[in-house]
Formats: C-alpha cells, sequence, structure tokens
C-alpha cells in the first residue's frame, strides 16, 4: 500500500478499501503525503466517483484526523442543521435559539461566507461583540447552560476536512457528492450530535443547480448518517431566488429579528418552521409534525425564540442593545437604488449573480484575506413572481462611499429579468422532504 | 482566464486553447500556478484526455518554457531516435554512432534509467571517464566536429518538462498517451533535430503493453511531429522479452561491443539495422530501404560505427582501452546461475520483473538518490523458444558481494515460464512501421 497505488487505483475507477483511504488521508496530516498527491486523489475522484462504503470511509479517516466532542453530559438528543449554502440564506440564526428554545439541545459549529454564498459566522460577527471564536470546552459549557452554542471550526476538530477544503477551492474540486458529503458530514457527527436535518439548496443560486443532484446529495448524506448511527432527514429547498428580503451580514440579523418578533418576509418564516418542526421531532420534544411546527410558530410569534436569542448573544460576548433596538446600528455610507426600466413582472433572478454582487458590494471576501463590511448588502424590494412599474424600485444597495457602483448596478439589473406577463409557476419553494 | 478555469473547464471534457495552455504552463513556471493546480490538471488531462491540437499546443508551451537549441550551422539533416523505453533496449549506445558514422548528424539528449528500465546516461557512464553532462555549447561542438553527441537534459532545455515529469512520476499520472507525447516530442524538437524515428515498444516489458496503445502514442508522437515541420517515423518492437542477452549498464555496453564487431545477439542487431535504415533515409543519404540496410550492415561489419564510437568517447572524456579491451573492465564481486526447474521451452518472460530485478540487483535506482553499481545486472542464457534442460543454466546474476540475491533469484524463476511443448508463436520482433 503506497500513496501512489492509491491514487492510481482510484484513476482507473477501482473501489477503494476503508484501510486505503484512512492511511491515505492520515498519512496526509503527517505530511508523508503531500499537497500534489492529494489533489491527483480528489481530482481522480471527482471525475470516477466514490460509492457509499468509499464516501463512509473517507468520513471516517476526516472524523479521525481529529478530536470528537463528547455532549454525552448534556441531557436529551442533540440536533443540528446544515444548509448546503446560498443568498440569504439566514436560517441558522432564527433556527438554533428557536429549537432551544422548545427543549432541544443544539451544538451548532459553521462556516463562513464561500463564494457567493454567505455564511454564519460572518453574520453573527456583524453583532458588536459577539465572539464565535471559542474553545471546545466552553462551547461545551454553552450548550450544556442555555441550551445551544454557536461557534467557527477549532482547529482540532477534523484537521483533516480543513487542509483539503483549501485545496478543493483552488483545484476546481468543490461541487462533487462524494467530496462533498464526507466535508459536512465529518465536521456534524464530529460535533457529537444524535440528529440532523439538512437544507440541501437546488436552483440558481445553490452549488447543485440540478433538483436530481441535489436529491442525489441529500441520499449521501442520509446513507453516511445511518453508517454512523445518527439519524439525518433532508429538506430540498429552492434557491431560483434569495431566500427573504436581505442580503448582508448585519441586513440579514436585522431580518432575523423581524422573524423572531413574528414577522419578516414569509419565504424565510416558512423554511425556518419547516426546518425546526424536524428537529424537534428528532429530539424526541413533539409528537407530530403538525403539533412541532405550531410549537415553533408560537416561539417565534411570542418572543422566547428572541429570548434566547438574546441569551446566547449576551453569554459570547455580545453587546445586545443592538438587538434590542436594531435601529441604533450604523447604515452604510452609501445607499443606491435600481430601479425597473419596464414595466411587467419580475419573471426570475439569477441568485449566483445576486451573491456575487453583494460580495463585491463589500459583504463577503473575494480573496481570504479580504475583511467584511457588516453593513454593506442588498436590501430587495421586489420577490419573483411581483408586479413592478417602469421607474418603481426594484432593490436597494449598500456600501462604502468610495465605491464604484456602476458595474454591480449593471450586474443586478441584468440579474432580474422583468417579463410583461406574470411568471405561470414559481419553483416550489420547498420541493420534498428525504429520510 | 484563470488557473482554476482552465482545470475546471479539462475536468468538464472542453477542448482547451493554445492560450490557455500556454497561459497554465508558464504562469506554473512562474510559480503563479501550484504544484497541487498543475497536478489536478495533469489528473483531468490523463482521465479526459486531449485533441491533437491540445497535444501540440502542450509540446509549444514546453517548447517556449526554455532554450532550444539551434544546429543550422552543422551541415545535413539532423536525426535522432527515441525509444519509450525497455529491459536491455541498448540500441541507442550502437545506432548512434552507426548513423554518424554514414554521413547523418545525431544530436541525441537521452534519459536515466526510469522505473524498471534502463537508461542510455547510466550505459555511457558505466564507461570510466564518459562525461554526458556537457553544456550545450560544447554539445553543438561535438555534433559539428564528431557527427554526434551523447549528453544528458540540461537545465536549461524544457525545464517545465523537467518539473512536471517529477510530479507525473509520484502523481501515477505517466502512461498517458497526450502527457508522454508532450514530454517526448518538446525535448527531441528543442534538441533542433530535421528528422526522427521513433521505437515505441509494445508488449509485458513496455510502458504501453498493449499494442493498439503503443500504435495510438506513435500515431500522436507522428501527428505533434508534423505540426512542427519535423519528418517523424515510428516502427512498433517487441519487448515480450529483452533485447538482446545482457542487461545492466556496463554489460549492455559490453554486448555493443559485439555489436559493433558484428557480432552479438540476432535480435539486437536486427532492430538496431532497422531503426539506422529508416534514420539514413530521413537524413537523406540513401535512396532506399535496402540501400540503406546493407550501408548499415557494413558500418557494422567492417569497423566504421566502432571506430565512431571510439572516436566520440574519447571526445567526451572516456578511457577508451576498456572499449578496446573490455575483458579489462572489473568484473561484478558475485556471480550466481539460475538453473531450469525442468526440461521444455522457454514459453514466455516477464520482462517488467525481469527489468524489476535488474533494479534490485544494482543496475537501476529504486529511490532518485540511489547510486548504480555500473558492473551489476542479468546475463541470460536462453531467450524464448529455446530448448532447456533440467538443471541447464538460465541465466546468470551479476551483484555486491554483499546483496542477498534469494528473493530476487525467485522472481527471477517465476519471471520464466517454461512449458512441455515449444511456444507455436512467438511475438514478432518489428510489428510494424507507421509514418
Amino acid at each position: 500500500m503506497s500513496p501512489y497505488e492509491i491514487i492510481a487505483r482510484k484513476r482507473d475507477k477501482q473501489k477503494l478499501t476503508a484501510r486505503e483511504i484512512d492511511y491515505f488521508i492520515s498519512a496526509y496530516l503527517k505530511d508523508k503525503v503531500t499537497d500534489y498527491q492529494i489533489t491527483a486523489f480528489l481530482m481522480a475522484t471527482y471525475l470516477n466517483g466514490m460509492d457509499s462504503e468509499e464516501i463512509s470511509a473517507l468520513t471516517k479517516a476526516y472524523i479521525d484526523s481529529g478530536e470528537t466532542i463528547d455532549l454525552s453530559d448534556v441531557p436529551g438528543k442533540k440536533v443540528d442543521k446544515h444548509s448546503t449554502g446560498g443568498v440569504g440564506d439566514k436560517v441558522s440564526i432564527v433556527l438554533a435559539p428557536l429549537v432551544a428554545a422548545l427543549g432541544v439541545p443544539v451544538p451548532m459549529i459553521s462556516g463562513r461566507g464561500l463564494g457567493h454564498s454567505g455564511g454564519t459566522l460572518d453574520k453573527l460577527e456583524s453583532i458588536p461583540g459577539f465572539n464565535v471564536n471559542l474553545p471546545v470546552s466552553e462551547f461545551r459549557r454553552l450548550v450544556k447552560t442555555h441550551g445551544l452554542g454557536l461557534i467557527g471550526q477549532t482547529a482540532d476538530i477534523v484537521p483533516a476536512d480543513k487542509r483539503i477544503y483549501a485545496l478543493r477551492d483552488v483545484t476546481a474540486t468543490v461541487d462533487n457528492i462524494p467530496l462533498i458529503s464526507a466535508s459536512i458530514m465529518s465536521k456534524k457527527i464530529a460535533e457529537g450530535i444524535d440528529g440532523l436535518v439538512l437544507d440541501v439548496k437546488y436552483g440558481n443560486g445553490a452549488f447543485m443547480k440540478d433538483p436530481v443532484e441535489a436529491e442525489k446529495l441529500a441520499h449521501s448524506l442520509i446513507s453516511i448518517g445511518k453508517e454512523f448511527d445518527k439519524t439525518v432527514v433532508a429538506l430540498l429547498t429552492s434557491m431560483e431566488q434569495p431566500l427573504g428580503n436581505k442580503i448582508g451580514n448585519w441586513l440579514e440579523i436585522d431580518e432575523c429579528i423581524d422573524c423572531m418578533h413574528g414577522k419578516g418576509p414569509a419565504d424565510l418564516r416558512e423554511v425556518t418552521l419547516a426546518l425546526c418542526s424536524r428537529m424537534l421531532l428528532l429530539g424526541d420534544v413533539a409528537n407530530s409534525l403538525e403539533d412541532a411546527w405550531q410549537r415553533c410558530e408560537k416561539a417565534l410569534d411570542d418572543g422566547s425564540a428572541f429570548a434566547k436569542f438574546l441569551e446566547i448573544s449576551r453569554a459570547q460576548g455580545a453587546d445586545i442593545s443592538y438587538l434590542e433596538q436594531p435601529e441604533k446600528y450604523p447604515q452604510a455610507a452609501k445607499r443606491e437604488v435600481l430601479k425597473a426600466a419596464n414595466s411587467g413582472y419580475i419573471n426570475s433572478m439569477n441568485t449566483f449573480d445576486i451573491g456575487m454582487a453583494s460580495v463585491s458590494l463589500g459583504a463577503g471576501r473575494k480573496r481570504a484575506e479580504d475583511t467584511i463590511n457588516p453593513r454593506a448588502g442588498i436590501i430587495l424590494r421586489k420577490k419573483c413572481g411581483d408586479a413592478v412599474r417602469e421607474g418603481e424600485e426594484i432593490l436597494e444597495i449598500h456600501c462604502d462611499d468610495a465605491l464604484d457602483t456602476t458595474a454591480i448596478l449593471q450586474r443586478l439589473q441584468q440579474a432580474i429579468t422583468i417579463t410583461e406577463h406574470a411568471p405561470t409557476q414559481q419553483p416550489p419553494l420547498i420541493l420534498k422532504e428525504i429520510s
């Protein structure tokens, strides 16, 4: 067994054994396999695939590369959510306190923005003082005391994924089901969860555009969950347009506060309720989906989700006065408006381009070393299916004073298609449930 | 145009433009593309292929990465030979002086042993004093003065191939027609040749085992030659058993001296004559293949090839007394004999295993830093089709005194199959000519 032979076997479409995969990944972490050998393996895997046994073995090798968090002294079933990512997807911010408020512990380790999609950590950090860089011991204490913790990946948990992800990002080996599956599931399993609800996005703003591919990914993730005795449920939800109306870090926190006051956009509320109610079922605190759904609605409307959000924010160092009075948060220096060029209906949105425009405004990073402007982003005044009159405001952009917005506004205009007649059908917000 | 996009396009089976390939390779040499990005590209190319235009573009990008040798002031058409490599393939040692003696300049830049196959440079260096590490200026002077030069690759010629070859060797991306083609042809074209004769090996000791694959490689190499206005002819020759009877660096020089005295094994003489006569045709010094063949035979039998060999060896620093009296060369400390376990006929040989046994005896390198024992190797007493009696000597091994030869002799015994009846047919030594 040598690194060369393992690469050659995957290159030749042969099935690798768990022993080979484990040897290869652990040799990489010991620097006995080089970055370019791992990359040859990743490209061979991208093009030749892996079966479910190989994917489970890769997931296990990732988990074994670092520490796992033991939450067995926290009573109840620990349940987390993972979204495959999109534009305006702020669900975690509402979901984690909501589910925790209803008695299910949520140990949530999140990521940062990637490409056109935002990241939960960047959103939380737009709240003054909110600290996501906590050690595992403090994370365990938060989950035990408050029923939830919201942190970023530490160096000790799944270090193999951290190193390999950085390589995939620059070698065109990201959007591949076996590699995505091992990356997602290893991190979630290492968190110490019992159950997991997946929000697998499809559509033009998702990493998996085709619903058939998104469903394949969901099945792959569920199948790994079974191997590790975790209950996993997936919802396929639409990313054919941004979720909610606000895109950008603080803008999204602001919209989440609305949602936690029983208000805010209907699509954000619906996806949040759909995911949260499945988490209550996995957490064994509800009898039926209807029962769970109603309890989640109540927790949004009666303020208990928001109270839990204030509690965890304070525990993680935030100045919660900005959450209680969001109007006191400083606004972006420049605000500009995009108007409809003609009358008609919003037919479709290029969600990827809207996400990239938001990154260009300062809400995301083009390179790892870029800094984020927490105030930057986009507020949509219209969504797909809405009627517009010529000259009416479609959206508003927020950014620094110095930024030249000409090209960004142009890209946004091209990203939104207005037609004479209303679109006959909208893609379903929640396409299906898979378990 | 970014490295990422170029990798992604090859990954998605799209055709790359010459501009993209040139950008990618030159960015690599400027360290703007990393080793792991090149490797992702190499694996994607290995699995998705390249068409002839892409291969020509890659060859050109390789050539443009360094200097090319201008031999325009050497009169006549300059013709070289390249073999895809095998076991006991010592043809270059006889061929270069033979062809030069007949008036065709041979600018030959050779390689070292690789895997199970030997290398011309290692063989030449077994001659005391022979210096293959000469600068391009000296190489040009040798070709001009003596009609040939025998050197190794310098750092200035095709540096892209040198760096990329080292990566291919450890990432399982070696045996691939587009990558082999660009690697071979870039180096030969940069040498300043007008014509090239290829010895494309097939069989169990060749890199391309299947004759169909070997023929595909030949067509790919010829097609690149056409793009660069070089006349290229290929012979497909057998590597189903070692060429000649001797394997190992000095042992092969010794057999070449026999050949240049009109003696030595018939298969070595035949392949040498077949390749040399094509070189005379490409060099415009013979009227027909028959004419060329007869002149080559004469140059072996009348000593003129050997005289030229002594001339170039002296010019490159060798002590030619060892070539004039090969019996004075010190013998290996240990010589052992393998005997036939039963009577019958030599049915087949595992040529790869015989090559690897020779490496284990000290005739090659397992790692780049290993040193070679010039006296080590194997002398075959029997070839395929020969009758043997039980207990009769099949081969002799030569090595250092300290080496434990038990496993090596076992591997050699298993590599040679003896059957009761004579094999009905031998694979043709020269399968076909392609041009």
